[in-house]
């Protein structure tokens, strides 16, 4: 059983990102530039911008942070966005989600400009990913075949069972696993609430793609020998043991999976730390102008 | 074992197409027009674009018929298309696939008006598509749906095969199938050319969508016994019994799988009068300006 260490390779590739960001700065370019707009002070929000403040700077790029209360209102949010969209520094920005009830989120990803939508939710991006088209992917999904690449997991031909379909793992990890290419070219299955015989499905499964937010959801008995596992589900858990007052946890149960397995990633330090460092990937790919002018 | 009859539904949806144009027009509106852009000469190109001539008669719609020969340039469809996106009379438009080679038929796709772009076929309606909101489907993942519903067929926890995994139909069909909302809530499988075990995948489909273009793949031990069965495939057989010189072949061996299924399409008369009544649906929805302004 080998663990997929998401951290080990998240460090490897921001480093070759920042590698490439000398080298654009060398020959006279521009140096990426990431904004993120963060609303209210949801506790897993403000982790994973920080987070991706620290990155950002792990990679050389410039970061801004723009804050907002709760009580910010849609038009302002809007009037942010449009500012971004039009501000020639700015490559990339992301709008950190969840956000405050009386905004819709979907208006709120449309108005981003598509060329500068890093986190890949735009209906463009997710359009252009499922024809196959260069673009944006979003980060976990990214992250996972990033993950597949490294360790020189085959895809071809495997049975890959996605649990969940949400818009940013479920459904787009689905889509990604069945494109003509590595990694992809696998037979795909999506399971959610209404699937009927999830274990017999997962037992079938050379690869389980775990995105459901249950937490210990998968248990050994729904694994077959050798199988691949990838633990998207990081719920928070109350722990008193902790100085946080709670821990993170997969949707898989790790202890009695792991041994049955050829590979698994762990929670954390599995798919998490991948998901920031896609987002990275993104930030470079709009600063270098990779896929759209 | 119910046959399918996708001649007798779309004839059906077109008169209440028809009804609703006469509503419209008598409220003082504007009665819908389709333009279609053909190039060329191909045999089913024509045929299709006869059809949608006829099924826009039928359901009361402008038509707009714009031929070219091959030698088409590429600046010239694009200023084509430019001008139909701009023409206030036009709500939608197509352009008839394929296209001649030394024109990027992707390129032509992404030039249309999204608002206008009633094959479904730009990157911003499949965007839409997969993240289910409300947009214009391509017109043979749609018309299967439609079957769905005007036959009642449930599809909640159903696990569905679909073999293929092309733009055009198997991949917005898996998307369709797996959203949540009636029809969809399926467990869905995608198999294509590197599926190993396509036999077993699909013995345990409680529904079929075959859309591979292989005639005759799907046979009757490859099928469950009360499966529902849907047929995509139209490959062109050469027929000498036939004036036109072939015939119509679907993926399915019809005469021995249908005695196994509790519903099936046949070919020609199943999913393909579907297709045509899907695009009169969407340019109805396009004179309504229902998805867009």
């Amino acid at each position: 059983m080998t663990l997929i260490d998401g951290k080990a390779v998240a460090t490897a590739i921001k480093q070759e990102i920042a590698q490439e960001v000398e080298q654009i700065l060398r020959a006279g370019g521009k140096r990426p530039h990431l904004a993120a707009i963060l609303v209210g002070h949801d506790g897993g929000s403000e982790t994973y911008v920080h987070n991706k403040v620290l990155s950002c700077e792990q990679c050389g790029f410039t970061s801004t942070l723009i804050r907002y209360e709760d009580d910010v209102t849609e038009a302002e949010l809007l009037a942010q966005v449009d500012k971004l969209n039009n501000d020639p520094d700015v490559d990339g920005f992301i709008v950190q989600l969840p956000l405050p009830k009386h905004i819709s989120e979907q208006k709120i990803i449309e108005a981003i400009d598509y060329r500068k939508d890093v986190d890949g939710f735009h209906p463009i991006n997710v359009g252009r990913m499922a024809i196959g088209l260069p673009c944006y992917i979003s980060a976990t999904p990214n992250g996972i075949l990033q993950l597949f690449k490294y360790y020189n997991i085959e895809t071809s031909g495997k049975h890959c069972v996605v649990l969940g379909r949400s818009n940013i793992v479920g459904k787009p990890m689905a889509q990604l696993m069945m494109q003509k290419r590595y990694p992809g070219d696998a037979t795909v299955t999506v399971c959610h609430s209404h699937t009927t015989n999830i274990k017999e499905e997962c037992l079938k499964a050379d690869i389980i793609i775990a995105a459901l937010g249950q937490p210990h959801f998968v248990t050994a008995d729904m694994v077959k020998e050798g199988a691949v596992i990838i633990d998207v589900g990081t719920t928070r858990v109350p722990d008193a043991t902790r100085k946080s007052g709670f821990r993170l946890c997969g949707d898989v149960d790790f202890d009695n999976v792991a041994p049955k397995c050829s590979f698994i990633t762990p929670v954390p330090g599995g798919v998490g730390p991948m998901t920031i460092c896609s987002l990275m990937k993104n930030t470079l790919s709009a600063g270098k102008k990779e896929f759209y002018k």
